[in-house]
């Protein structure tokens, strides 16, 4: 019976009722929504650079207790670099990835809905003619981004649609993006 | 006398003789200039999935000569999750951590700036109720974002502050983020 309540809850590995509980209390006392997340990074030679991801603060406290987490950033060769990572770009369609994928996964649990699958891909559009300073008419940033998704449940394609359209609605990486962020760079003695 | 030219010709590691020969066939054929960058994205379970980079389009040819690159993806417990990965949202702080220092390097090299280190942090805030449609008028992504760099150069504290807001300027993830860029969001059978 114990063994059955936690099925319940549980919805794609989602444990939905600690996300209601969460909710409620929020409802309550909004500022345990608050979070702030952080990077540091290090820059390593030419286009090589080292970001690390460790603490972060939200529910009223910072959070210390996870292990830090490196990350190297790099461009291919012809982009200047020698391959010692990712780079930033790719690392931004990573994240939306991840953005998109979780909000799908969390919103459908909410509504009881089970998922079997879920596929994604990614292409964004640059013209390094803005990062060069060829062109001040080319935007700096992507132009455009391109995601397709594949989902294998038991859905209409409807219901698959709106899936879809939740995922892009609550994703704070997609929201980022399309919707844009005030990014305020300062420089310290 | 041969290494000695090499030398002069790389600067913080920066190939600048590469750099400028890219920029002058990019003026004679501007679509070498175009690129696109790729990955994809399946679901593990709950919060976590995983991302893959590898292949990308640029300089009129598809690469695919580098190795897939995997990164998980997940929350920590008090965001559902069971901490087998960075959150998308830090992932995004890593990517700009990486694009504004390549932008910072590669602008100083192609000037002739040597630099001996760049270090920089990253914070941003996100309030949790928009992305748990608790309430409407809450952005869902990031509400604001702030960097702080530290530079060691021979350069003046106005040539520091100048070089940080080149960065900015150039800056491909810092771009998509503070502008904004459209994203397609589309289902596949």
């Amino acid at each position: 019976m114990e063994a059955k309540k936690e099925k319940e809850m549980v919805v794609n590995g989602v444990n939905v009722g600690q996300l209601f509980g969460t909710i409620d209390q929020i409802k309550i006392q909004p500022d345990i929504a608050e979070f702030k997340f952080r990077a540091t990074n290090e820059w390593v030679s030419g286009t090589h650079s080292r970001a690390t991801v460790k603490d972060f603060y939200g529910a009223l406290r910072e959070d210390d207790s996870r292990r830090p987490v490196v990350f190297d950033l790099d461009e291919p060769p012809i982009l200047l670099g020698q391959d010692q990572g990712t780079n930033p770009v790719e690392y931004l369609l990573v994240a939306l990835s991840g953005c998109l994928t979780t909000s799908l996964v969390a919103h459908a649990s909410a509504k009881g809905i089970k998922i079997r699958k879920v596929q994604s891909r990614y292409e964004g559009d640059i013209d390094l003619r803005g990062f060069l300073g060829i062109s001040e008419d080319v935007p700096v940033g992507y132009q455009r981004i391109r995601v397709f998704f594949k989902i294998d449940a038991d859905l209409s394609d409807e219901e698959k649609q709106e899936l879809v359209r939740t995922a892009q609605k609550y994703s704070p990486v997609f929201n980022t993006i399309t919707k844009s962020a005030p990014v305020s760079v300062l420089w310290e003695k």
